[in-house]
C-alpha cells in the first residue's frame, strides 16, 4: 500500500502515472483540502476535484484545470448578470460542487462525498480529503490578507507574498482515514506539488509531521522544481519571497527531517552532493511527467 | 401605484398585463418567499424569478417555468452523478441562483438581490419579498410532512394534504419596503395566485391582514378558481381537502373581510348573487390571460 500527500495538478499526474504501474488499490491519496471554498454558496475543492478527473480520464490537460470539451452556459449568464465569474466553473463541472454542497447539507461527510464522486467516476484509486474540518489557506501580502483563490486565480499569482497561514489547522482533526493511510502504507510518497501551500497545509494538522518523521525512512518525496523552476504554479516564487532558497535543495530543507528518499530531477545532478549531506538518499531521474514515458519511468523510481 | 400580492405564474401573467396599460414603474409585487428553499446550497426564489423573467420576455410561456431556449447540461451531469436532479434547474437559470447565494452570503438582503437582478433584467416593475427573513410552506400531508418543492414538484401535488403551515411566518418581518407597498399604494391587488399556499404565506406575516382589512375598499382579487378549476396547480384540491369550497366562493370566504372587489370569470357568473351577499362588489370578465386580449381586458378591469 502506497499513500501519496497530494496537491493538484502535480499529485494528480503522479497518481496517474503510478496506477499505470501497480493495482490502483494499493494507492491512496491524502489530500489538500487549504484551497477548498464556497462561492455562490457552493463548497468546491479544486484539489480533489483535480484528482478526480484526472484519474477519470476527463480532466483538460492542455488547460491545466477542469474538464475536457468543458461547457460555460452558466458562467457566461452570471457574467452577464455581473455576478463573480473570476472562478470559472464549468458546467459539467458546476455538477461536482452542487452534489456535493447538498450531500455536505445533509450531513455527509468531505471524505464520505468524495468517495461518493470517485466512485460515479470509476476511479479506483482511494481518494481522502485529509481533513473533514474546514482549513483555509491565506497569504500576507503586500496588499492585504487574501483568500488562496483570490491570491491564485484572481490575481493569478502576482503579487508579493509576505506569509502564508492555514486558517483552522491547529485545531483541524486528520480523518481516521487518512490517519490510517500514512500509519499503515509501506511507502508514503510526497507528491511534487506546491511545498508550502499544497503540502505544507496538510503537514501543519495535528500529528502528520510526527507520523512522517517516526517513519521517515519510508518517505519518498518528488522534488517540485527543475533547475530552481516550478512546472506549473509559483512555487519557485513563493519559496524566494518566504525566504527559502528556489531549488531542490531548499525544498528538501523545507522538508527537513521528514522524508529517507529525495527523488530529483537530471537538471538537478549538481545538487545530489548536497542533499545528501543533509543525511537523505537521493536518486536522480526525469521528473517532468508531460511525455508519459517519462511518467511512466518516475512512477517506476518512486516504487523502486 | 398599484401593489400586487403574488405568487408565481398566474401573478406574472397579471403583472405582465398591467405592465401594458400603465407605466410599469407605478407596479409594485410583494411576492411570496414561502416555496424559497435551499438545493444544492443555493437559495431559490422560484415566485420571485418567475415574475422577474416573464417580466423580463425570457419565460418559457409553453413549459410554464425557467427561462426560454434553456439549456440542462449541469442537471444532466448532476443526474449521471446520482445527484437531487428532480428539480431541474437550467444552465442559464443556474447563475440566478448562483448570483443570489452569493450576494446573501456577502450579506445583502434578499430585497437587494431581487433589485439587482431586476435592473439586470430591465425590469421596472418594482419587485419585492415580502419578507427578508426565512418562511417556509410546509405540507403535512398522509405520507409525513413535505417541503413545498417536495409536494409541488417532487410528487407532482398527488398526495393527500391535511393542512399546510408556514413555519417561521409568526415571527418574521415584512420588509419595511413591502409595508409601504401595502400602505402607500392607492390600490391592493391579490393576484390569482393560489389561495393557500402562495399568497397566504404573505397573509399570515404580522401586520398583513391588518393593512387589508384597514384599506378593504381599495383591495381587488382575481379570482385563481374558474368554474372551480384552478388553471395552474392544485388550489381546487387543496380547498377541497383542507375543507373549502373548490369555488370562486369558497375563495371569497377564504379571503374573508381583506377584499372591496372581486374579479371572477365569466364561467361563475351564476355566483355573482352569492358572493355580493357576503358584502362585496363583483366584477365579471374573462380571467383567462393565456389569450393576450382577454389579458389585457382583465387588466383593464383591474385598473378599472
Amino acid at each position: 500500500m502506497i499513500t501519496v500527500l497530494s496537491g493538484g495538478v502535480g499529485a494528480a499526474r503522479l497518481l496517474r502515472a503510478l496506477s499505470g504501474e501497480i493495482d490502483p488499490a494499493q494507492l491512496t491519496a491524502v489530500v489538500n483540502v487549504g484551497d477548498d471554498l464556497v462561492l455562490h454558496g457552493l463548497t468546491i475543492c479544486p484539489d480533489l476535484d483535480t484528482i478526480t478527473y484526472t484519474l477519470a480520464g476527463l480532466s483538460n490537460d492542455e488547460l491545466g484545470w477542469g474538464l475536457r470539451g468543458e461547457t460555460w452556459r452558466v458562467m457566461d449568464e452570471l457574467d452577464a448578470l455581473g455576478g463573480e465569474a473570476w472562478f470559472r466553473l464549468g458546467d459539467r463541472d458546476l455538477a461536482t460542487h452542487l452534489y456535493r454542497s447538498q450531500r455536505l447539507a445533509e450531513g455527509a461527510t468531505k471524505t464520505e462525498v468524495t468517495d461518493e464522486l470517485r466512485v460515479r467516476h470509476g476511479v479506483e484509486v482511494t481518494l481522502l480529503p485529509v481533513t473533514n474540518d474546514v482549513i483555509a489557506t491565506e497569504f500576507i501580502t503586500d496588499e492585504g490578507r487574501m483568500s488562496f483563490q483570490e491570491y491564485f486565480v484572481r490575481r493569478h499569482h502576482d503579487v508579493v507574498v509576505r506569509a502564508v497561514e492555514v486558517t483552522g489547522a491547529a485545531s483541524a482533526r486528520v480523518s481516521k482515514e487518512a490517519m490510517a493511510a500514512l500509519t499503515d502504507a509501506s511507502r508514503v510518497v510526497i507528491a511534487p506539488s506546491n511545498p508550502l501551500i499544497s503540502i505544507d497545509p496538510i503537514l501543519q494538522l495535528p500529528g502528520v509531521r510526527e507520523v512522517l518523521r517516526d517513519r521517515r525512512s519510508d518517505v519518498v518525496a518528488v522534488s517540485p522544481l527543475v533547475a530552481g523552476v516550478a512546472l506549473k504554479g509559483p512555487a519557485d516564487r513563493l519559496l524566494r519571497e518566504l525566504g527559502h532558497n528556489a531549488t531542490a535543495l531548499g525544498v528538501v530543507d523545507f522538508y527537513e527531517g521528514l522524508v529517507g528518499t529525495w527523488i530529483i530531477d537530471e537538471a538537478d545532478a549538481d545538487l545530489v552532493e548536497a542533499i545528501t549531506s543533509r543525511g537523505v538518499h537521493v536518486e536522480v531521474t526525469t521528473t517532468i511527467m508531460a511525455d508519459p514515458q517519462n511518467a511512466r519511468r518516475l512512477a517506476q523510481v518512486v516504487l523502486g
